[in-house]
């Protein structure tokens, strides 16, 4: 039985204990509803496995405080082990360290002076057609508004501000057949692809200050594939590229650099998401100013860009390393998750 | 019922109908097996699925004639389909047509001034270590021995001589994995392929001349693979190459050409086949002049490598256009069968 009284480190090891691999939360978000139901201050609604609680106490700004339920698959690594320093286990930092600050505040935030909006949300790890803040932002988008964002994904207790945007496409290279006997009767598609790949190492990364922080890009081949058998010259080479672009650019600018930067080449846009900017204004500046450490780029994307999508200022904030997340000796320090706790506390009720 | 007595055009729509794909050559077998040993003037064994034939007349020469009875899987493309100027069908071409010629001889070469074996043998057309012919020159080396072989490989009715050898290889590259986010942590596999692929199309290929036949050289790569997912940089990266390699280079020079060309880089090799000479001298030699037509050099391997490497002459000499080898449409000319058949027997006789 999960209980918000509870230390928040006992909440963490309990979240940690119900698995919640994604498309499987559903264990977790009715231990998470029913623990959020038994506070008053809080009205619970749920949507899938995701589970959104708010108070409505007439305060002059609201808070959005987010965080996601589901995991990367078990990897050897349940159930959790707290060692005094660490705990460890699948999503101890990614995230239900910061989902368990999060319900530690959830439970005990009634003479907060922001309203807040509790939102844990189901399927983070996956497509994002199956996201349910994604989902949630389509069917109840009033219920994302707010001044400020605070998502509780790992940055080892820093806000990590804005994040980048991720554009994958996939390039295709075609050649003519031939037996490999006759080579020269054939175009080698897979041969094509060195002024290619050259191109993508040589690609000269941006690093432009946004807001006065400094994002860094990346243009990379992830993944290629060509060949038929090994007497054929090969007609076809795929090479898939994900572009990590800055929040100075919209996914349109991303899109127009590519199409530019590889033109004459076959581009098929597979998947795209947008930036964020750090927007460290009014009610995020007074954030940051509470966690007294200077905000740092989010490198990576987040779930802080369907906030700005809706015009809602938004950072992430969390105990935990994020170079740990999705590794099989994830942790998250003892000492984060209190820190985080008190830093919340403090700024909400002072 | 296959009648060596009957048309080499009926023999070759009979051989073409008994389906033998790689691996189910017995009815087929069985079949050829029945029809040679009708004959008295021929010494007929059997090893698996493949049958030799021999005559023992004492004569001062011995010339093998050899033919492989499987085809590639089928195409839609049975059953045959003679209309009256092609023989049309899985098989027709590469190589039941030779085949045929080999058969409408052996049933009618009691007179021949050499003494003759034919081989019809299982698995060309599959690994290596599967080859009918290789299994018998490993168990019953001498019984590929003679002055000459002539494998009735499709080569248009004239005679390609010897082979270039084959070597498959793989080259593995090597990096360091990266969240895509931040890949200046990485090294990247994929990319770092670029000046291997460049070199590899930059290779000039040799078209050295052997025994006055000129061979040309191929180095290419007939496939690519490499990523791990979207959001990683790849830490490996395979390129698998081919290269055929002309009569003047031993299987050892060619790998060691191919471990200097490539220096620096962890090379696999995969298979290797050695390339053979034309030794166009002596029976060889008798045999080009009574076809009449200058000999061409064989573009890709062939089974005459296997009877060079036992020191016996070997070339390729069939009915049929060898760029319809394992096409859905292969045929061969009737025209060609014919020929085929009064130039080996005119060169036997007289």
């Amino acid at each position: 039985m999960l209980d918000l009284e509870d230390d928040v480190v006992s909440i963490a090891e309990a979240l940690v204990n119900v698995e919640s691999v994604s498309h499987h939360e559903k264990p977790l978000a009715d231990a998470v509803e029913c623990a959020l139901r038994r506070h008053d201050h809080l009205t619970v609604s749920r949507f899938g496995n995701t589970v959104v609680a708010r108070t409505s106490a007439g305060r002059g700004r609201r808070v959005v405080v987010a965080g996601h339920l589901d995991t990367v698959p078990l990897n050897a690594n349940l159930p959790a082990r707290n060692d005094g320093e660490l705990l460890h286990g699948l999503g101890s930092c990614d995230m239900k360290g910061g989902v368990a600050v999060a319900l530690r505040i959830a439970g005990s935030c009634a003479d907060a002076l922001s309203d807040l909006t509790f939102i844990f949300y189901e399927c983070e790890e996956v497509e994002s057609t199956a996201n349910g803040l994604a989902k949630l932002a389509e069917v109840r988008p009033e219920l994302l508004r707010a001044d400020l964002a605070i998502l509780m994904e790992p940055s080892n207790g820093q806000v990590e501000a804005g994040c980048q945007g991720a554009l994958d496409f996939d390039i295709k290279l075609t050649g003519r057949r031939a037996h490999s006997a006759r080579s020269w009767q054939g175009i080698n598609a897979v041969e094509t692809a060195a002024p290619v790949l050259a191109k993508l190492n040589s690609f000269r990364a941006r690093t432009p200050v946004v807001d006065g922080l400094t994002y860094h890009e990346g243009l990379n081949a992830v993944a290629i594939h060509g060949g038929i058998a090994r007497n054929v010259i090969p007609d076809e080479c795929h090479i898939s590229v994900n572009f990590r672009f800055a929040p100075d650019r919209s996914e349109h600018d991303a899109i127009d650099f590519v199409h530019n930067y590889f033109e004459g080449h076959d581009i098929v846009i597979v998947d795209s998401a947008p930036a964020a900017p750090p927007g460290l204004t009014g009610t995020a500046r007074s954030f940051v100013e509470a966690v007294g450490k200077p905000a740092q780029p989010k490198l990576g994307w987040t779930d802080v860009a369907r906030f700005a999508q809706l015009g809602v200022p938004a950072l992430n904030f969390g105990p935990g390393d994020p170079l740990l997340a999705h590794t099989r000796d994830e942790h998250v320090p003892i000492a984060q998750l209190r820190m985080c706790e008190n830093t919340m506390r403090e700024w909400l009720t002072t």
